[in-house]
């Protein structure tokens, strides 16, 4: 495996230059380990996550796996913030009680165009995923 | 078709009293038409909704759509709260600029178990939709 | 809107020469009209599509939407044989009882790289569509 | 990990007498390994599994997709012929050579209603993944 192109501290410090609505101090995200195209992220919980029924809410697993697949595609092409998601299809397999959410995304292709990956979403309160993800990114032309 | 089961009116205070964290005075979101299984969402526009490039992300697009799926399904079903989303594929087809976006939601099937639907996100700053969602409700046993 | 870049004729012969292996001869599909990105394709039905229950197989109602789709992007985009799929969703509505099935295909977007679509499948046994698809093809550069 | 609830002779036997028209003496399939939730099948190669630039086309992909999350449903659950498909959605990685492919099923979730699992499709002349599947099976009440 090649060595991600950027390191932790460096997808963070471009987030926020670059996404700061999405990555900022306190925001509850963070990144845990970058491998090349291969990344752990955590979100904090916090009780605006919680949908009727007391389980946190589809939303939140949506953004934070497609800010996962946002992460990975930087650990394995470096910093392209214009880098967009073209698809993204989740399911949903149990619900996440109140408790942090652990995103995994992996890229299984990197082309010159699109990167597609998977990402299995952990809550901290279970040994199984919470949901499943594949989406695809667009890479600018360079 | 027949009468939508909730009005736009009884809907709405079933999201606030259920769902608070979603639907509360100042959202920015609006029911604009309850028919049977079709509804119109509206999210108004907020700098919290940008990404990298100037454009509406992702994930706002996603939770509106998810969104207006819930109201859809309220419409066709009547009050369920717990109604989760199985699963959801969400394709980006245009870059909505800073404007409100129009979610419309239509149920292409009411079944006892599932309901299906698709989502058709708009820009009030153009006129083709800038995204295509379909998704799954299950509907829990009553 | 602009008139399709190729005739129902033209695809016709294009698929024979270049696609034989599903576009030949008694193969039971047939081209029934062809605008631009928005085309309707009928398979006749045989006993082979059936499955456990007696009505129609999945993946011939896969196969049929992604022939739809490749079809579509010919009348958009003109021949491009090497377009391909790079990803394709497919919701299951109803059963189909053994009977002929119509594809709808409707291209959403036509850009340079990607085309996305999407593709109702009706039963000539019932009047609501039994499946609903979208997918996206690469168009290889010109 | 529970043993499966029927061994591969046992699907075989199901498969021939409930689905004559995908599995029969020559159809090319063969059920590899079977665990609980978690099987092995591979489509041997025919030159009709070609499509335009000489690679297997996204059907037959398909096809065996969706033909291993059957198997993979009965190796979970026991014979339930009328278990069907509500959704696939399929990303397609890589162009595969003219050789037999494999996939790999695995159920992430097995509910009373449904039955999530993601497939893994591989070709023999490569290592790397040339498609990914999500699906969902539901499962009829017993």
């Amino acid at each position: 495996m090649p060595a991600p192109a950027m390191s932790a501290d460096e997808i963070a410090k471009l987030l926020e230059k670059e996404f700061p609505q999405a990555f900022f101090p306190g925001c509850g995200l963070t990144l845990e380990r970058i491998d090349y195209g291969d990344v752990r992220v955590r979100r904090a919980y916090h009780e605006d996550h919680l949908r009727p029924g007391g389980t946190i809410s589809g939303p939140t697993m949506m953004e934070l796996a497609d800010f996962a697949m946002y992460v990975a595609v930087f650990s394995a092409i470096g910093p392209e913030p214009l880098a967009v998601t073209t698809n993204l299809t989740i399911n949903f397999l149990r619900k996440p009680a109140p408790a942090d959410l652990i995103a995994h995304a992996r890229l299984m292709k990197v082309g010159k165009r699109l990167a597609v990956g998977e990402v299995n979403i952990y809550s901290t309160s279970m040994d199984e995923p919470v949901a499943h993800v594949t989406s695809t990114y667009s890479i600018p032309d360079r």
